[in-house]
């Protein structure tokens, strides 16, 4: 598709990946838990942070990379883990994974993937984390982690919002089943049923594991020596426990308010952790993020990146591997702009000077 | 009708209950007092107040039984009182009952109920209370009370909010009358005329006692052993005033927005009331409950439990007793999913750190 | 027409008068100054106002009567003074003054009505008083307050806020011209052009004197021993320079919002003023009344009654003086049921603890 | 067009102005960077300033004249510096010109005008600032300077937001070029491509400058001796900044939400900057101003005038020199009404007691 570049907004993009996948598939991607009003939050709480921006710098030079536990990138945003990339494109997490690496982001590689992980991994020579859903059988989660190790990842994300899955209410009116050619990939050699055909949420209530609490943590560091991120922290209190667990990073999320509807949007509830935290952990954000304004904004709070879930998909849809760069062309672009137009040229510069909620 | 289940929402079951039932009938049971403000407020206010979940608690095993008045339920949801159930479907009232008692919940049932209330005591075995109206002849009051002792109920819920009734702008706009049919069965044997047809609110002003005080609540305690609840509190003061009065627990409602348009929300009035009235008696909450964050979000400032009302006649238009269990249905499963994401095992464990009004 | 009993809002008449009468004079009639933002608020700022219900009072009798100036008015709301009433309606005042007497409340006459102020006193035998605009030919002025002084109306009201008319942007949209039978009558022997036909605002411009000050309310006062009260009041200062210069009352308003958009809506501008004059003079207020609790919200803030414009055009329009009487029986029946449903049984114990304004 | 007086409105001018001119052009006029809620902001947040009115003030003599740097003009609104008046009329900034000098007011010129600013200047007798964009070649910056000296304008009014241009989300989607015969004609002489027909954001990323700081601003000043406005100032800090560079004046601004969305609306920054200018240099402010009450709200928060930069266009799209001298004539006329009924008879005396933020 060698129009591309005329899309130049996020949400052009959707439109057009809406308009070219099936209905229950788009309800699928974009839809929320429950009656979506955090959905909603999570881009309309942007809105009520004012950007501040500062006039005759010298802004000639404006450069957005910046490291994430070390590893430099090009930009401060991430693919969000999430699984099944062929529900919008054949090549699925290939296309993703070349998509990042070209515009010289980090990948997050999901537990549901429907490629595994190592076909991934070779796809593309981009940074990559890996996340892990812990599953009841402890046998199948220390073999996810080992492989990860083998594969060098520069870390290991662990979910732990989703001790189960929302309700979705989208899908529920849909009775929303996984097409047969779109499986969960890394569990080929598990002995386990390998697709979530059929009904994902009780696949899901059957295998992963509901009584995870902080001694996993500990379990899951003592199998690895890659850096170890939470991701779904909302409440300072975890941001704390996860501190003292010894983990690296911690990301702020609702799981695209694909969990629990009537939770805080994450940019509303970065502050806070970003507070308690106080530097000692990185901190990321997800969840919302449509506009490079958007990232100024999540950065300006205190997040090292964040990280974009949808988006991708819709890049994937419209285009594969290419439209999955666009995103990230895209946000660069509008991160660019919004820097040189605040007097900033280095992310490590946008701090909470930059920002004021409203009314201000 | 066999496919209830896919039925995943109380607004979806709300939509189906719209498009088969007459015009005027949907007005009455849906349509609030005056310009209809507070019954949005009622829905629209539990929108403020977050969620706050936590993380990586164990969560395999999550308990949503409480007691109301030491009665042991399955979910902290009751059937709020509400009369004339013959007008979403012929079973009435025998059909909510049956439908309460499969979800082992408890039944309020009405005064103004079309079928006597012995007849709803016979048509389950769930718990079951007794509201009444208090009549400006004494003597109706009295037997109405001393039939709810033979039935040995679980309490005797007293409407304290209604000295009138509400001017309802669509029922006025559409002259709704009541259908022959639908008659007020508690008083068969009383003398009274037995139907509000013709004109509810002349039958109710005639008869309905506006002149009621703290003494007849006095002289209602006299003639039952019965706790009793006063239903219909918004006010700290009037709070204050029920526990000094010997009752066992009170209701903080607007009557679903049916009396008067422009008082608070329910879930507004609530925190106010929990405060003043300290543990000293139980206090439940209903007007505006549709979702199981909406019932979560209401214990944790301190309700003991919620009552649904309109969500019943959805339910009964919808398929009777089945329609009315899926209310139950659907809340509990709502309710055990938000538990679950929010990191909480027990109903007694939703207390006012799980939320916080917005912007927090 | 003999269904007005149906129509029991203030808007369904609203909506039925604006389908009889031609779309420009809607317009005059309805329509503010400017963007009409204060327009909106007007209406919409009641909302912010929450009614605190009281329960378990005897209301078995409500009364509704008060005193505007000593005299005695079935309920507290009044005509407010208006002009060019045959607009609406060929008996125009006459029909007016038929209406508001029937319904036992005061009418507010205005300098601009289209029936000579002395038929119009001769129509009915209901308490009114005069409203002056200050003419440049004081000798005018003069002139009404004499025959004011003659008609032993029960006030004169002073407008204070129209140093010029507004800007209504739908009237200069449509280049609103009064209908050649619609006259100011109250000039029919001073020797002035009697009618506005052609421009309104330019004849007004010519004759009304936008140099009035302090000074003149003097003036006028030496010319009456009838009770002043100054209409257009919205800043507290004003308020007690009202006070000193020796009035009776003062209406907080913004004329309808048809002189300056952008100014505070009457409700919100009522509280401040009600302080300040801390019961030294009545204060009344109009702008946006249209329910019940409405006037219930503005007596709450110490309004000792209020004033309603636009809705006696609606009734006119629908049906001359029964469509008056309609109106007031309308906001009767609706405050009525308030201050039952609130347990208030007169309208003096209407006060700052029956409302707060949210989020409380 | 002899019907111009019948437009009482800038809503209603620009209503007409779009029915006239290609989508796309209206797109690149009306449209603002990203998702546009600055720009819709900049309308909105005036409607948050609510006006306190004074009554019984003498206001017979309303006068809206006052100066800007000490060049007197009839009412407190001047022309924005804005490019490319060809693109509305033939005449471009010719007829803006005429329009403005017939209104008596003030007109900035673009450094970007479709005619060069020697045919501006001699196109009326007015008074005029030059509006500067800061070229990397400073030869060209210098001759600009230069050429400004000798045409002796009143002011020189350097931007200091605009270190690239913004991302117009609608001119994307639009792919939106200049028409051929929309040229820059203030480099006729220059060597410069002259037009930017083809990419504008190219032709801007290669000739203006993204380094220029204060250290330009002090070589700025040494080319001249006109007083030096500096346009585009959000930050209080900045503001600091701009009166310690010596310059006379500055614009409270976000370039009419053109460069980058999610800023302040700019009467929302605008209070912050007047209290830390505390009156050592004018302040002026542009953003939103559609209404004469817009004005007023503006200059009651400390500014000395405003700036309309899309009226004008649509003025010129309407009926050119006409149709801009109408915008000032609407605003004159609403802003004349607005003092008449605010009570107030000079500009000088609209001050913080005559606006407060609501709720007040």
């Amino acid at each position: 598709m060698t129009q591309l570049e005329v899309i130049g907004t996020l949400d052009h993009l959707q439109r057009i990946a809406k308009s070219l996948l099936p209905r229950d598939i788009v309800d699928f991607i974009d839809g929320g838990a429950g009656a979506e009003h955090t959905l909603r939050a999570n881009e309309r709480d942007f809105q009520d942070l004012i950007i501040l921006p500062r006039v005759l710098r010298d802004v000639a030079q404006v450069d957005l990379s910046t490291t994430v536990l070390g590893t430099r990138i090009d930009l401060p945003v991430l693919v969000a883990p999430s699984g099944s990339h062929r529900l919008a494109h054949p090549e699925g997490e290939l296309a993703t994974a070349r998509g990042a690496a070209r515009t010289g982001t980090c990948y997050v590689i999901s537990t549901s993937s429907s490629y595994p992980m190592e076909e991934i991994a070779a796809a593309s020579h981009g940074p990559k984390w890996f996340q892990l859903y812990c599953y009841r059988d402890r046998a199948i989660t220390r073999s996810l982690i080992e492989r990860a190790n083998v594969l060098e990842f520069q870390a290991l994300c662990v979910t732990v919002d989703t001790p189960r899955v929302g309700r979705k209410d989208r899908d529920l009116r849909n009775k929303f089943r996984f097409p047969e050619h779109v499986r969960w990939r890394n569990f080929d050699d598990s002995g386990l049923e390998v697709a979530p055909a059929g009904d994902v949420a009780a696949y899901i209530a059957s295998q992963w594991d509901p009584s995870v609490t902080w001694h996993d943590i500990e379990w899951i560091r003592s199998l690895t020596d890659l850096p170890i991120v939470l991701k779904g922290i909302l409440h300072p209190d975890d941001a704390e426990l996860a501190v003292g667990s010894g983990v690296a990073g911690v990301i702020v999320s609702n799981h695209g308010s694909r969990n629990l509807d009537g939770v805080s949007s994450s940019i509303r509830a970065l502050g806070a952790i970003v507070e308690r935290v106080d530097g000692r952990v990185e901190v990321y954000c997800d969840g919302g993020i449509r506009r490079g304004t958007d990232v100024f904004k999540a950065l300006s709070l205190g997040a090292r990146a964040v990280l974009i879930g949808r988006p991708c998909f819709w890049g994937l849809a419209v285009s594969g591997a290419d439209g999955v760069a666009r995103c990230f062309e895209i946000l660069r672009d509008e991160l660019y702009a919004a820097m040189t137009l605040a007097g900033i040229t280095r992310v490590s510069e946008i701090d909470d000077r930059a920002t004021s909620w409203r009314p201000y």
